[in-house]
């Protein structure tokens, strides 16, 4: 239960790794995850979550297999269940994501990109 | 369902009124939500849902019986389901809601400012 205000610049400065994603706040079994990204993830889908990317800074490619949609800072996409999508970041991109609790990053793939234990701000 | 990506800046230029949450995305039963907001709000508390206050510009106060959490652009958090709160913008403050669909702006309150149907962007 997030009992402190988070500040959305001040967390992400404390992640490290590219395509790491941290909890942030936890509400109605939904969590809200921050991540920098930089450069291709894989294809996957979700099978049973919906996916919400909200770009806080850079630009932030989510290729679909029939369309690829372009987030700049301030936009956000959702991306739904079962839809098939690879992130894809030429520079840096800070994202803020909503998605529930159960959700993988990876989804239905399971590879070295796989994080299973999501460290928390 | 969500189809085309949102900026969050433009979405909130649509809305005319304080105090009148519009609903910009849905995902997995909870709504993500955009308001307008000036002056106080109602003490209220939410039986069921938490829910996530994102600053998108200005400073709002959120005061709670036992505290008041103060939250600037780019800082979130969550008010738990149960816990009285009210919101206090000195200034106009444009905010980003997450919470369960089934969430009411007035909580366990009825009155003038109770918004029944919400407006879609």
């Amino acid at each position: 239960m997030q009992s402190e205000p988070v500040n959305l610049a001040g967390a992400v400065a404390q992640i490290q790794d590219y395509w790491d994603p941290h909890i942030v706040g936890e509400l109605n079994g939904q969590h809200v995850k921050l991540a920098k990204v930089k450069g291709e993830f894989i294809w996957h889908h979700h099978e049973n979550e919906d996916e919400l990317f909200l770009v806080l800074k850079g630009v932030l490619h989510l290729e679909m297999r029939n369309r690829t949609v372009t987030l700049e800072e301030g936009d956000f996409f959702v991306v739904p269940k079962g839809v098939e999508h690879k992130p894809v970041a030429e520079d840096e991109v800070h994202l803020l994501m909503f998605e529930p609790a159960s959700t993988l990053n990876t989804g239905n793939v399971r590879n070295e990109r796989t994080v299973d234990r999501l460290r928390r701000i």
